[in-house]
C-alpha cells in the first residue's frame, strides 16, 4: 500500500488524530465533586480575581491553538477549514509526540482578514499560545502582526518563522563546514512569498549582510514591477546594490541559494556558475527546484531540500514543539527575534563537529534532545528580555 | 481538607483538566509520513470534494465544543471567560467520562450577542455540536436559536434542555409513583429564566397541560410587568386561566412545584397547602429553595434538589453525555424536542418498579448504562425523523 493509501484508511480508523482525555479519574461521587461542582468555582474564584492565575490552574499552562482558514495548505492550495482539518490535526499530534505541548486544531469558516483577526482574539483566553499555519499571503503578515499587537500570548505564523529557523540553523551549520563567514556570503532568496521574506528577514537579523531576493520574474529591485508591501519592504534591506536581473543572473557567484518556489526552476547551469563549496536548499515540495543528485554533480557541496527521503531535509518539527514549549515555560507574551535565533543555533549546536558532514548539517526529528535544547534557548533569552525589561 | 481546598489543589496539579494526545505513535519516518505529510493530503483532497466527508477522517466525528461567555457560571455569576474555563474544562472532561465524546472549552472574550455568534459559525468546521453553557438569559436563547439556523450541527444549551430533560425524567417517575396522570396534575415552575422556561416548555411538549410559571414577584400573568420576550412568549401557554398573585397562590393545590429560582424561597406552608403527594423539585443551589426535610415534613412525597448529598438530584451529567453521544452517531444536525422527550424517557425507564422509590427517582450517575440509553433513544429519533423527512 502506499503512504497515500495507508494514510487513508489510517484516517478512517482513527476519526480525528487527538483524543481528549480527562486527566483524573471520575468515577465517584468524590471525584465528581473535585474536579467539577462544588469544588471547581474555587479555581474560578481564584482566577476572576488574578486572570494571571488560569496559568496555574487551567489548560492555558500548556496549550497552544492551530489556527488556519485553510486558504493555503501544502501543495494543495485554497481547500478550505473542513479540508485542512487532517493537516492542523497532524500539526497538533505533532506538537504533544515532539514537544509535549498540547495543542487543539481551529480551522475558520473565514477567509477574511478582520474576521480571523477578531475571532483568534475572541477565542484566546482558553490558550497559551496561537500558531498560525497554512494561511495566505500576504494576509498571513497583517493576521499575526495584529494578533500579537492584540494579545498577551505569543503568536507564531510556523510557515514563515519556524521554516525560517531551520534553515538558518542548517546554514550555519553548513557554513561551519565550508569554513564561510556570514558576513562575507553572498545569499540568494528565490521565492518572496512568505516564507521567503522570513527566512531572508531571520538572515539578516543573524549578521548576514548581503541577501538577495528573487521572485518568480527575477530579482526583486526597484525596477522590479508589481511588488506586495511586504516585498517592497525588503528592498530597503536585500539587494543593496539594486541590482536586477533573472534568478541566474542572481546566483552567478552566489555562495548560498535558497529556494522556496516552485519546482525544477534551478538548472545546473545556475549552480555551476556559483562560488566554490556552493550551499543549495532547495525547498519546493514534493518536487525541489533542483534534486540533490543533479546539484551536487554542477559543483554543490551541501544540498537540502524539504523530502524525508533525501539528507538535510528542512523540516518545521524540530523546531516549533519547542518553540512553544520554552515560550510556555516562560509564560512569555512573544516569540522575539532573539529567541528565533537562538532557537536556530541550538538547533545547529546539537550536531556535533564529529557528525557534521555534507549529508547531516541538521539534527534529526526524533533526536529526543531537540525539544528541550530549543525550549531551553527559548526559556533563557525570555529570561535575559524580562530582566533587561 | 475540604472539597474547596481539595479542588484547588488538585487544580493547580493538573494545570488543566485535560490531555490532548495523539491516537498513533509518531517514532518513525513512515509514521510520521502517514499521519502527518505527505500522507495526509489524501484525506484533505477526499474532505475538499465532499465536506461531509470530515466526519469519516477528522476529530469533527466525534467532538463537542463547550462554548461559554463566563456571564453566568455556577452561582458565582459573570466571572468572564478565564475564569470560566476550571467549569467548562470540567464539562469538557464529563463528555468524555460519562458518554466517549471527546469536547473542548472555548471561553470567549465577549459578551455580545452578535459577537458570540459570529464566532461560534467561523470555529464550527472542527466540531460535530456545540454544547453552550453558562450564558446569561435572555441572550442565550438568541444565540442558540440563530447558531441552530446557521449551523447544520447541533447546538445545545445544556443549561436549559439538559436540566429541562432530567427534570422531566425525575417527574415521569414521581408521577409513576404516586399514580397520578400528566394531563391532570397542576405544575407550578418557579424561576422565569433560561432553565425555568426550558422546564416549563419540555413538561407542555410531553403533554402536561396545566402549567403556571412564577418569577421573583409572582404569577406570570397579564398582569406583570416587565417581563422579556422570551416570557412574554410563555403566557400563550402557560396559566391559561391568566391567574395572578404569589407564589404562594400559585401553589396552593399544585400537585408539583419546580424551583430553578433562590435559596429559601419555598416555605413548609407553601408545601402544606398542595395537593397529597406533593412533588418539590427545590434545585437552587447550593442552598436549595426548601431542604428537603423540611419538605417532607410539611407533606411532600418526593422532594428532589441539586445536590448530590441529598436523594434525586437533578444531575444534567445523566443526560448531556449521551444526548450528544446519539447525536454525533446519528450526525444529527439538530437536538429535536423528540429527542429530548425520548431521551427523558430513556432516563426514566432505567428506574425499574422494583428500585422506584421516594428516594430513587433517577438512575445513578454512576451507572454504566445510562449514557448509552440516552443515545440509543437520541439515535432512534434521529433515524424516524429521517425517514419522515
Amino acid at each position: 500500500m502506499d503512504i497515500a493509501a495507508e494514510s487513508l484508511a489510517k484516517h478512517a480508523e482513527w476519526r480525528g488524530k487527538l483524543a481528549f482525555d480527562p486527566k483524573m479519574d471520575i468515577a465517584t461521587r468524590h471525584d465528581l465533586a473535585v474536579a467539577y461542582t462544588p469544588g471547581v468555582a474555587e479555581p474560578c474564584k481564584v482566577i476572576a480575581e488574578n486572570p494571571e492565575a488560569a496559568y496555574d490552574y487551567t489548560l492555558k499552562a500548556n496549550t497552544v491553538a492551530v489556527v488556519s482558514d485553510g486558504s493555503a495548505v501544502l501543495g494543495l492550495g485554497n481547500i478550505g477549514p473542513e479540508a485542512a482539518m487532517p493537516v492542523m490535526e497532524g500539526k497538533a499530534a505533532l506538537f504533544k509526540a515532539f514537544g509535549g505541548v498540547d495543542a487543539f486544531p481551529i480551522c475558520l469558516d473565514t477567509q477574511d482578514t478582520d474576521e480571523i483577526v477578531e475571532t483568534v482574539i475572541r477565542i484566546a483566553p482558553a490558550f497559551g499560545g496561537i500558531n498560525l499555519e497554512d494561511i495566505a499571503a500576504p494576509r498571513c503578515f497583517e493576521i499575526e502582526a495584529r494578533l500579537n499587537d492584540a494579545l498577551d500570548i505569543p503568536v507564531f505564523h510556523d510557515d514563515q518563522h519556524g521554516t525560517a529557523i531551520v534553515v538558518l540553523s542548517g546554514i550555519i551549520n553548513a557554513l561551519r563546514l565550508v569554513g564561510k563567514d556570514k558576513e562575507s556570503v553572498r545569499v540568494v532568496v528565490n521565492g518572496a512569498g512568505s516564507a521567503g521574506i522570513a527566512i531572508a528577514k531571520l538572515l539578516l537579523s543573524y549578521g548576514f549582510a548581503n541577501v538577495t531576493m528573487c521572485d518568480i520574474r527575477g530579482i526583486l529591485s526597484s525596477s522590479y514591477e508589481g511588488m506586495n508591501p511586504a516585498q517592497e519592504a525588503m528592498l530597503e534591506v536585500t539587494n543593496l546594490e539594486d541590482k536586477s536581473g533573472t534568478l541566474a543572473d542572481a546566483m552567478e557567484g552566489a555562495d548560498i541559494v535558497i529556494g522556496v518556489s516552485a519546482p525544477g526552476v534551478i538548472t545546473p547551469d545556475m549552480v555551476a556558475s556559483m562560488a566554490d563549496d556552493a550551499i543549495v536548499f532547495a525547498m519546493a515540495n514534493p518536487t525541489p527546484e533542483i534534486f540533490p543528485d543533479e546539484a551536487r554533480a554542477a559543483g554543490a557541496r551541501v544540498v537540502g531540500t524539504g523530502r524525508s527521503d533525501f539528507p538535510n531535509q528542512v523540516n518545521n518539527v524540530i523546531a516549533f514543539p519547542g518553540i512553544f514549549k520554552g515560550a510556555l515555560q516562560a509564560r512569555a507574551e512573544r516569540i522575539t527575534e532573539p529567541m528565533k535565533l537562538a532557537a536556530a543555533e541550538a538547533l545547529a549546536a546539537l550536531v556535533s563537529d564529529e557528525e557534521l558532514t555534507e549529508e547531516f548539517i541538521m539534527p534529526d526529528p526524533f533526536d529526543s534532545r531537540v525539544a528541550d535544547a530549543v525550549a531551553d534557548a527559548v526559556r533563557a533569552c525570555a529570561a535575559a528580555e524580562r530582566e533587561g525589561a
